[in-house]
């Protein structure tokens, strides 16, 4: 399906090789002042082409609004917007009209759909994202100002892995470098590795984290409407994403109940707070007013410049080349997304509330 | 909320130390035969104090079916059912009356609901899955004649891990132990751990194991309805979960592209399949024809029979010590529930598309 | 599908013929003292044989509260009910098995269901409404407190009518006839037509108007979240149900527009009102403070104690005679049903903005 | 909310002086041929200025399609159109910027959104029914494939009333009058009715029939899911609407049980139907394979190109005299509409069943 939310909903539309991407944005509160050049901040930083790591596409994508916003403000009424398609090359696809990419959604999308788009992977490719983080923008906006800000960044690629708690870790770093990590010296050797990768025409997977500060207590309901269940839908409806874990998730596991309770005090300010965070800023299902932090783990993206052995619809074995532009390591485009799809789970459930 | 799933849906109601817990299916197929007694058997596993391992309640649950059944098979209109509730010590619980028990879900209740039922832990309770068994009981009836299977076990507890792939298991062995790990000498160490634990007084967490096999290609959409998204959800819903990860999951970051994909061919009888399933049997969000595996990480249980520091209502200091009855592992009770949870959702795609 | 509601919703379980008739209640606001005597008093005025004028099936339903009251209180889980049926009389039913009984369900369910119950209609009988007269006394309970009241009246039975406005009948005379119209002289006419009606084992239909007192201004949503809108499909879920309409509705057509608009002036206490209220409360769809009233047209019921010409399953024809006791005019007992479906749209809609 | 049906969803935006109406279709189904010149054809039907009756607005909507067909078909993704607004005079609504104009959405919307956009009406314009018209020529298309026909036409215009049966109507008619009544003579008497009320710039109401033809028996669901609930619904939804009423309606109030009752009988070619129709093609919620017909009551429109006493914002006295282009009755323009809206609601009960 294509719709995401439940009071701030937004529907999706738009192949990647087809006329326009675009989205409807239903249940924006009115009276929020639309600050256009962050949405179109936003939507460059998912941009391809914008480092020398990814690859050279170089979308220029502007975001029209069509509806719902009168003199600046949202008005309450659905929110639609579009981006045009340019830019995008058809004719590196034409090979792959009958041909099943390995670990692509092809054969899948054969199987259920007979007649389908094969350019650019229709529906199941990463332009679809363009609407995601449009509506997380707004979202962003809206939850700023009620003083919750959400910050992702990649702290896992391949084997390098940046294992500090984000505590430690300095938020103004992350855009100093292409690959999004906040930590310069890991970075680097991340960096080298993408680079290395690409050369091979290979490539590498990693995580990201995130986390959103000053959500408030009370977000989220036990059993079915868990915050922790809807954050980890959320993430895991993002193309090439493999598993979420959220406060001391897999790792975890080694510790002790007694060495992983988040113990109650009251601080100097006369507050009940945890003098910990293993839960992650979720016990229940609910919010409990600390910081909620999850990582999202994403695979090495499955299109190679390498050649590979495969089958066509009929069942012929062929040999793949993949001419264009690809990606060796799709995670710091992703980062946008990730806080894209967290912005707009936490404004869903804020609204829900208040 | 309390509703579960889209075409087949659970509403299940009921607090730990109220009258009864429930569920109302709705969606559930007309013409099926309900076999009662593999329903009352799935009600059973997931009893506590049926092994040394576990706690000594002893709660014998009889599922008590109102509605939506005639002559013994489904007639399409809605399965009431009810357990009623017995043998629960609301007296064990007095002491908790205006406490915060560390990493329960008491804090973040209060502030939520202000008048709020302290017994038992309310609807967070693990009593609250007695639904979810039922229900899930009865869609592995419904997918076990369209040849689908879901079969979970323990493959970790604390530092004891069952490493080997799902493929190189024997299922058989899942209930001859306590601890329903297949892997009869892990199991062996695993039940050590949880032995030294309890004496301590402390919990230990772990990973669930789950494979569902024979689910037909195309369950599942791209963007928003991705099935791997759908299974997350499912399993996040359930307490105590930390994690979800599924195929590769996140050990797969380790390995390059060109290890980790799945290549085509065709086989023995014409059929296009895989050479290996790293994407676990969804690709692109959709469902391969390959088995679906995932793995789901539980947290350490937290009450603990040790005493804590913790706070009252009114911020006062105070050390908890808990009586009764409880569990230093959850995870072998789980495995009942992530396969009703597994059942449920794989059933609510295939209705959707058959 | 069986469950109404997107805030306050309700799912009902329970065939007339089965164990129980039950509901579960989901999104109750927590704190709400909940009446058991008003609620057990809604359930008792739909019962049957209450009257000369109604059968005497003189069911005696005591509903049973599951789940979600704690002292008293509700306490904002899912509110689990139960009422168990006895006094049902399988075997007046007996020789209907195999027969289609003209203008009932019984011939689009046996194409719909296959497997089916046949005794006394299942599901589409009258008294699925019990759950809906529960939940419906809970939303009453609770609009009460924010000053909304909802009154239900019979104002017409065949061609005795009641035509005068609502603003000018008498509410406190309702319960003070069986037929339940505030006009004590037209009542009588309509019970001395039932009564008539009756004796010739024949049935005859009528309108019953309803009046939402107290409404805030702003409930519902332009396009397609109209309170009207909401309302028509609340009371066409109710059993026998032909028509709908609200404020001049079908008898407004003879109105030029210049007849018909409610001007707007400042009254005594500067408040801006309507002089009249042709719109019937309603504006754009959303409800503008003044009293909503609407009707809804009730079909004669289909259950004939006269013989009836039909088919049986195989097609072969036969004479009906229903044994039993069957009602010559559902509208008295429908007034409570109506009162419970407008309770919880409004209060539906009134949870979606307080 | 913004957002129509179940499986074949219609997610609608713009405002009629903001940039552009348009829409997203999600859940059609693949393969569909669609027929550009219908869809096209089906759109003019709704603008005003296509005959002497209605206003000179003249807009020549082009709908624009983004997404979701590729090669003339679809494809399933989700459909994305939009209708570029262009022709829309702001300044005849100037004089209206703080007015509340009676028996308009405005004093409703101002109190429930504060700041919202006075233009033309915004949302609870008719334009917005440009998305349904486009979405419902697609839903007729795919109908008629199923040898599913639906046709509406005028009925009744103020006393003027079109008294026959839809069986002895000829619907090749409806078009060779811009009243679109199938009754030559009774067209007439329309026409010169409407004709007088517009000289005196008074506005004037009246009923649509509309007959959806080959429905399969089974679709709707008893209780909550009643098909005659969805279409009521549906066309409550629609702007100016007052009433619904199915199969005899308030019309059938005055016959007996014994006078109403379809009776079953085999006929020649063995098939088990019924000897009448009063039902209205529906029974106990489920259509029943008989015609479905209804008839929608529209109130005379509100705005008037004679004086009216109003007040504004402040509460202050004013006289409105509105200038621009308006229609006498809405009634011939809404036709389309309503075969719209009852072309989704039976194509997603459709695909709810097969």
């Amino acid at each position: 399906m294509n719709t995401f939310g439940n009071i701030f909903k937004l529907t999706s539309f738009g192949e990647s090789h087809g006329t326009a991407i675009g989205g409807v944005i239903d249940g924006c509160p009115a009276g929020i002042v639309l600050d256009m050049e962050f949405v179109q901040g936003e939507l460059d930083k998912r941009r391809p082409g914008q480092s020398e790591l990814t690859t050279s596409r170089n979308e220029s994508d502007k975001v029209e609004f069509l509806s719902g916003i009168y003199e600046g403000k949202t008005i309450g009424t659905p929110i639609g917007f579009i981006v045009w398609n340019n830019n995008q090359h058809s004719s590196d696809y034409d090979s792959l009209k009958n041909v099943f990419r390995p670990s692509h959604a092809d054969y899948t999308y054969f199987q259920k759909y007979r007649h389908y788009d094969h350019r650019g992977g229709g529906r199941s490719s990463a332009r679809e994202t363009i609407a995601r983080v449009v509506a997380g923008a707004i979202a962003k906006l809206i939850l700023q100002k009620k003083g919750i800000k959400i910050t992702a960044y990649v702290s896992q690629v391949g084997d390098i892995c940046l294992s500090k708690s984000y505590i430690q870790v300095d938020f103004s770093n992350i855009e100093k470098t292409a690959v999004r990590c906040p930590d310069l010296e890991i970075a680097k050797q991340m960096i080298a590795l993408i680079q290395s990768v690409r050369l091979r025409g290979d490539t590498v997977g990693g995580v990201i984290t995130c986390i959103c500060h000053g959500v408030p207590v009370g977000l989220g309901n036990p059993v079915f409407g868990k915050l922790s269940a809807a954050l980890s839908n959320a993430m895991m409806s993002i193309n090439a994403t493999k598993g979420f874990d959220y406060g001391m998730g897999f790792n975890g596991i080694h510790r002790k109940g007694s060495e992983a309770n988040d113990l109650y005090y009251r601080n100097k300010d006369g507050k009940i707070v945890t003098k910990s965070n293993y839960s992650g800023g979720i016990q229940g299902g609910i919010s409990s007013g600390e910081d909620i932090y999850f990582r999202v783990a994403f695979k090495p993206v499955a299109t190679l410049l390498q050649g590979q052995l495969t089958v066509d619809k009929d069942g012929n074995e062929i040999q793949l080349e993949v001419k264009g532009r690809h990606d060796p390591c799709v995670l710091p485009r992703a980062v946008p997304i990730v806080e894209s799809m967290a912005a707009m789970t936490i404004l869903d459930y804020y609204l829900y509330n208040y």
